[in-house]
């Protein structure tokens, strides 16, 4: 198996299923940085033994608040981590957490996203 | 108790013992500061329920890593995720990881900072 | 008087009025970040001896500008920096000093957020 | 000639015509950071000899990917690193390299201004 | 009065003395980095009316122990923020309060330049 | 011929000889994050068509200098850019560049690396 297929095997198993967020609608002017994501992200890093995926996910959400920089991709992933296994409530406590380590408006800003995330599971009725 | 007492009893816990490098010897000049770090960061926060004490290491060495701002406290929270629980290994792959999302000099930069702490448990004869 | 009164106490003192605008709508979602800021941020810091809350705020607008961060957060604390007594002169100034800090981006970033709040300010007959 | 016409004299030899979105509309509120920015970066930096226009623009395209925190500026400078010769292939081609210095989403986030720069320009007829 | 001269004065009454520090012994390497320091950094902006001296400082020592990305400028500006009528416990309220807005590794690394140059100014014998 | 051979190829190419400095000595503690870097930073990204190399390490250059959270990478790309082509006016050129882009503290702190480089380089007679 090659690594795209791995990758693209990788996201089916973290239901990553809203392609569009997760690679912002980027085949078209880009094809290689979404191939390179999909190959290099979810091919040789997340897939790889040494740390559970929930765990990984627990890592992924802290560090995309911690940044700031990418409310598009925190969406993302945090759907993902609830697709692994994390409860609403401890995404809730890793955002919160990031208040000490990024300060509070950094904090803020990824719960406002973790909102926007967990209405629009309850609008489909997920988890 | 109050969150004074919960806070060191947090990083008691932790066994987060080598407080020179946590609170970077600033006792002197901004005894407050270091209250507060214990009274809020220590006390109210990595205490909560709702995360375990792991999963929290993981979120901080993520964040640390991602933010490559703090290479002591980075240290100070390695050593504390293998405290509670974390393997070395699981330690390299979560800053592995965070070539993904910040970038290859961040987790260069934060795996120097595993190696210094792999190396000084090793001389002291920790795990 | 506990930490969340003094906390309250000390965002009516700022004339913090719109709490949806400081703590984003999230008393829903994350009640314990929303008690946490106003109890760390309101009740233990900002209302701390040592300092003029004019010059707090300046070191606010400062560093949420030089952060890039935060629009939102930046939007409340330039208000809030106006209803302790900066005049709208002396924000300006100081967003316009982080084009040698942080770079010519992140001040023309900050003083379009001032750009809104001086208009929301004359809508409501605020100076 | 001063300063301020040297910098307009660049902002026109790099068609960086949609002053709108290079000042953010600040001519009013904040006139004279309008007048630093054209005379700093555009008269001072921007113009000097010793590294062509074109490398030029490829260090800002890289450094707001980088950063992320400037969109609108991003924007601007995509458009004027087009004026000035490079291609939409160079422009991809920057911005997917900073995945490997800056992490995959801020590579994407750079990539979706990109991708509505590029769109702007087909809308009007502009290469 | 040309930009440079404007900018030395400034300097001198910031008591800027150790241009050494300020400018990080690039003089030789990249003078005009350092002239357009002088002239944009020191003779546009920070001689600005508009906004005290004392003021200025407070904003630039947010926003350097915010960004946390330059010691040496840090330790420069807190050194002139002293020098230009800041008490050594506003500087310590100041970085204090960064923890809010940008973190405890950020106001903790902050702090210890904070002791540094007051260590400096005892052996000195400066206030 | 597979992705770490590319790898190691394009870094030969770039005379990037310095290899501890590259990637901090970590090729005991973390292999396999000084695998990817070859394989997905030189084999993947940098060898790619569409960009010639004196531009690539023109980008890295700038953004390395702007994000400011990794001096030893940036001294090992400085190298590198002065090894395929790029002069040292125009390393200070980029460099000096990005204090419009990310400050002047950002700017001084990367003509700090460039100055270190430049030493090495007539220690050992390179241009």
């Amino acid at each position: 198996m090659d690594r795209i297929e791995r990758g693209i095997q990788q996201l089916d198993k973290m239901k990553g299923t809203n392609k569009d967020l997760i690679f912002s609608n980027l085949e078209d002017v880009a094809p290689d940085l979404v191939r390179l994501t999909i190959e290099f992200a979810y091919g040789d890093v997340l897939g790889r033994p040494g740390l559970d995926l929930k765990s990984r996910q627990v890592a992924t959400v802290a560090a995309l608040t911690a940044l700031g920089n990418a409310p598009l991709p925190l969406n993302a992933h945090i759907n993902m981590a609830l697709n692994v296994g994390c409860s609403r409530e401890e995404i809730v406590e890793v955002i919160t957490q990031m208040a000490v380590y990024a300060g509070f408006p950094a904090a803020l800003n990824g719960m406002a996203v973790a909102k926007e995330v967990f209405a629009e599971r309850d609008r489909n009725g997920t988890v």
